[in-house]
């Protein structure tokens, strides 16, 4: 059986599987069910293209770390076929621990690292596969003694991050978050087993980095996203409340058992074949069949915020630079407060506030390294050529029921 | 408040919302139900980028209508703000009536065509908004006197098809099924109430013409996309029996009442309320969520076929011009049976077989005219400028489980 | 010095220069010459954007001959290091003969066809690369014993008209142009030394024929184009002419040289040497200058027409499926003659007329083969699958003066 | 007539005519003539497809003002149709005075900024057309008192820089400096009779100013065309000294003018009528024709150099951030001088230096204003919210024969 398909790529064209076990992995399960994963969850209801899987995102991720081999090697940087395929495995998996609506999941129901549950399927396909995968996971745990394999699946240039802005780009329709991946792709190279890239390729780097803090503010960070999912955060902490209280169960039995525990990381060692299995079968469908049906719940802050959801009627999001006073959280929470009385709800559970801060390059990090024309290798903060944008920005948000003010 | 959002669309860049009502009406939560269908069901299975829905088409047709309004009016055809605003509010509900996984729903839940649905909805919604949806109905009804903007809804050139093609182009990375749709619209005009084209376009037109067609056998009627659906029809017509027998429910009411009736257009009369209730309520997720619980059910035949929808562990499909032999299908039964022979299921449960057709142009239906240089309206055919491939296709097809041969 | 260098193509992103040899060959001034000549003439008076040059053409085809040699050894044919050098030569050089406006030039001064002039580059960059080119002319006229490697320089599926199509739909903004290159290049394989196309890609192949087809219409035989041309022709004969009456000269030397000579293909033999140094001056500069003197020129017919040209006053055109009566010539002739009695111009000079034909696809010509899922060639004509669009369209035109009806 | 034609874009699709005058100006072979003057002049040696002319720029500029002019409409500020006109007209023929290969004919044949040329064409145009150029010329000047047309055609965010920004990326296949033009328009607005951007489109106008930053090193202070400029500069000179000394001429008499005088913006008030005629006639040709002659002229330097240009034999440039030391002058000065003793040329003549500088966006000249969505207008330095790059860099560059080192 042929196993090196094609599979149309609206962001690249073709994308090709360039090894058997990439479509045996591919086939498996646990995978399939990526499918059901969307990249960035809420984000439609602003982008309504944004509907892309964590399925497309691993391919897209595999299809760029080819390209990258054949650089490197055209380069003289050896990498052996099975390195090569070995970094393939670790990018098309990377991802494979992350959950439906992550970001809201991993404040609520299963409080671990999504990288945490990667490393357990590794290891659990690596068992089925016989020991296939050793390579590949040593890569994801950087043990391996060539870094800049590591580097490609995660660093400052990484093809998980030149995937996902690419693609971000393409299904929200916000063209300016379009980054020159070919260009920097091509000026990759290695320098004492470290990724580097070349001077020429200076003004895409630059151009990557203000198309990432672009696409944090304009799309990871929407407004419309970030109320979206602090209403998920609300739903999912008072169903995990009803349901301890047992007045409360959602047709699936895998979100009912994280309904029922408080994981954390620590559970992993014992718990982790059932916090695995169970995980595995939790997709984005569980999540939203279990919004439909808290839609006629009885309790109403949880109804409330389902329907809210649903039908789209979201809070009111207010974002500015700085803190907002007490005083005028307490006066929303009053007006709140007021305006639910007759309601049998908690109303402090109607607002919510905090911030969100976004670092586009920080020098104290891992840095981006530059080969210069001479041949000589240094951190960019060092080369004057170009116009870093430093610091972090923090923005507050204050969201409550739009009937409010 | 201003409803003239604008919309980011990966396809046309923007949408801007072009009348207050507009807004209203996407805001109403049998709109926001759209998201949550995709436009292509089953087809993220060839094409993983395949995952738009009809909210995203439906937004998409209006922002086209708008620009054939806008070039209609630019060579002199009367199109008051009225009937702009009617003609607008007609191509963004024409879909309104679409359930999920629409064809394999229509062969065995509900047994309504789409459009009778559609008609129900606007209806609803008309006696929502005052009346203000009169002009809007008529014009879907083809009972308004301006023939041509029921054909910019619903003709050989409508703005339903130019949309879903782009898009389902866009979406699938099938790059040969994009259209000269901007050409096209450029050159309409009105005749006599009637849409014609201007010969300048032509050769758009054949290319619209030979573009469908290369949709049809590349991706509406893929073989692996007949083959999921059949296998999701076999499910919800076992789901159905069993559900009759009360041995089985889903976690959907919604899904469940169409289990329990065998629904066809004479009780949209009578049942009308109830069924439009449900209706309003179905989408994607109920029936994922529904193969989800049916993986685990103890019927063997409804959790063979989910797991192998759910996993993607899709059935073998022959594909062939002329009818399989009833020899040959028989002893494809027959080799099933063996091989389920210890299964508790009826074999021929698991063998289909049918046809599927697609004719592109037919000069036998209503013609797509053109408007020569000279000023006379001639239909397509009779222009000996092009080439139009005529005649219908037809191909059968035969699935069953992949294990078999 | 690393002569690998990468260069920016709109079309295809980065062409990379695959081996030195082609870097020397592209160096070389009588490459350098076809920056100075266009793709498509006197195109971009329809299509402003279509100001392309062969020297872009060239490296695009080079491009895609690239990875149609990947595709054709991941698919096990055998290609030598050598052989892929030498098919890069032959399609780098396919073009060198082209003159500057060639159609009208071929038509008027130069009466060899390009290809003949290839051929003479190709012979004597040979003699001054010492040898390096025996087996790049060697494919170029298909004396190869491994034809399908001259099939990927001319045939029914070649690099050239890939990229000649690719390339005129990108900068005339015909988008209906645009071809699936990528996917037919991934389904191309060789069997019995042929280049034959995979079953899976006869929708792209189909699509590739009526691109075709369209851009010949809409491009390559647009009524503007064809008028200018006319009159670039009218306008070189007429210099021609009046050079050898002594009563003219051009600014360029090599111009006057084709100016002088009567030339055709017997011509070669003798006057090779002399034929190809003049050639290897000329590009549309020498043209266009000529027409800049030319428009002051005291002969009323080459002053006409040569600001008609420049100035973009062109004449009239009429085109029609059946050719022109002579009664309607001569009716046309009468008038022009009447309009311009008292310049002292022979009328007849100022009408022209005759026809050009397309033949998208002939069986009777080498047909695409197409390899089946079965493992079977067969011409694609034999399957029923796809509608191939045949015979031969003829148009017929008339052009003179617009002032005159 | 019909003049509201379409014309295909490759960039934008297709650009309609929006007013008869519009084709009528573009008729004039004033206009036309900027068919033969590419946009970026030698910058097609490094992106071979940067072909473009000014006449698809203004094309282009033209279909983006009509975007604006729609946008500001539907905020409610009044534009009249006759100053809609007008400052068509104005974007239309805001770079009418420009010559071939712009920058280097102003550093020698030509010493008058081509926006005084371009009000010289205005003003012998409105002559022509009895005053309809009045409004326009007045929105040229900054005379007319809605301050914001003018600013759409000279300004911090005007559709020129927006269309070539855009159209250069296209063209030269930088993506990197695509810009989300789409977006800066909508969201385009006036206040106060100034021309503002709303807060949301802040992210879109980051973008905008780094792509600006990065096209400025990228394209067109790329050191390839750097030089290339350098070399025409000299050739340039060269051939002036020569012609003044009698000992050459051109086979253009307008560029033989050029060439004779030393003309400065003093000259255009008594010579204004005789420049204008000859400039009239300028175009690219003259001067690749003029190239092409002196490639066998006599005189060494003008030899050398035109025969570099035309085979692409360009000097070696080197490039640093500090002004190069006079000892390392002198020493390249000295070989150049010992490499060409036997040539009868100074030596100096083939070494040049000098710098070039480039601001992205400086607070002490005119700013993008921002409309907050408060209302208030706060120039964008004033807000907190985005990164800008400010500051001169300055690079210096340093050419010389490339054999010497």
């Amino acid at each position: 059986m042929n196993k090196r398909k094609i599979i149309n790529d609206p962001v690249y064209g073709f994308v090709t599987i360039p090894f058997d076990i990439i479509y045996d992995l591919m086939e498996h399960h646990w995978f399939q069910r990526l499918r059901r994963i969307k990249q960035l969850a809420l984000t439609h209801y602003v982008y309504p293209g944004a509907l892309h899987t964590r399925f497309h995102h691993a391919l897209g991720a595999l299809h760029l770390t080819g390209q990258a081999i054949d650089v490197l090697r055209s380069k003289g940087t050896e990498i052996t076929e099975e390195e090569a395929e070995a970094v393939s495995i670790t990018i098309l998996l990377h991802d494979i621990g992350h959950g439906p609506f992550s970001h809201a999941l991993e404040h609520t129901l299963v409080n671990i690292h999504h990288e945490a549950i990667s490393v357990l399927f590794m290891n659990k396909l690596n068992e089925e596969f016989g020991g296939r995968l050793d390579l590949a996971i040593s890569i994801f745990k950087n043990q391996y003694h060539k870094k800049f394999l590591h580097q490609l699946v995660s660093g400052q240039l990484d093809m998980d991050r030149m995937d996902y802005l690419n693609r971000d780009s393409f299904f929200t329709g916000v063209h300016e978050g379009v980054i020159g991946y070919h260009r920097i792709i091509k000026m990759l190279a290695e320098r004492n087993n470290e990724l580097v890239v070349e001077e020429k390729a200076i003004y895409s780097i630059e151009r990557f980095l203000t198309a990432r803090r672009l696409m944090y503010w304009q799309v990871y960070l929407h407004k419309t996203t970030l109320v979206a999912e602090q209403m998920l955060i609300k739903v999912l902490k008072r169903a995990k409340e009803l349901f301890q209280q047992e007045s409360l169960a959602t047709p699936s039995e895998h979100l009912n058992f994280f309904l029922s525990e408080n994981l954390n990381e620590k559970d992993l060692e014992q718990k982790g074949a059932k916090i695995i299995h169970h995980y595995s079968f939790l997709d984005d469908t569980d999540i939203v069949m279990a919004l439909k049906t808290f839609a006629s719940a009885n309790d109403f802050l949880l109804s409330f915020l389902s329907k809210g959801l649903l039908y789209r009627k979201l809070f009111r999001i207010e974002i500015q630079n700085t803190p907002f006073t007490s005083d005028y959280i307490n006066m929303i929470r009053h007006k709140t407060a007021t305006m639910f009385q007759h309601n049998d709800v908690d109303s402090e559970e109607l607002v919510s506030f905090g911030k969100e801060s976004n670092t586009t390059y920080s020098v104290s990090k891992e840095e981006i390294n530059i080969l210069l024309k001479t041949g000589e290798v240094v951190p960019m903060s060092e080369t004057s050529m170009i116009n870093i944008p430093q610091g972090i920005i923090t923005k507050h948000y204050l969201c409550y029921p739009k009937t409010i003010l």
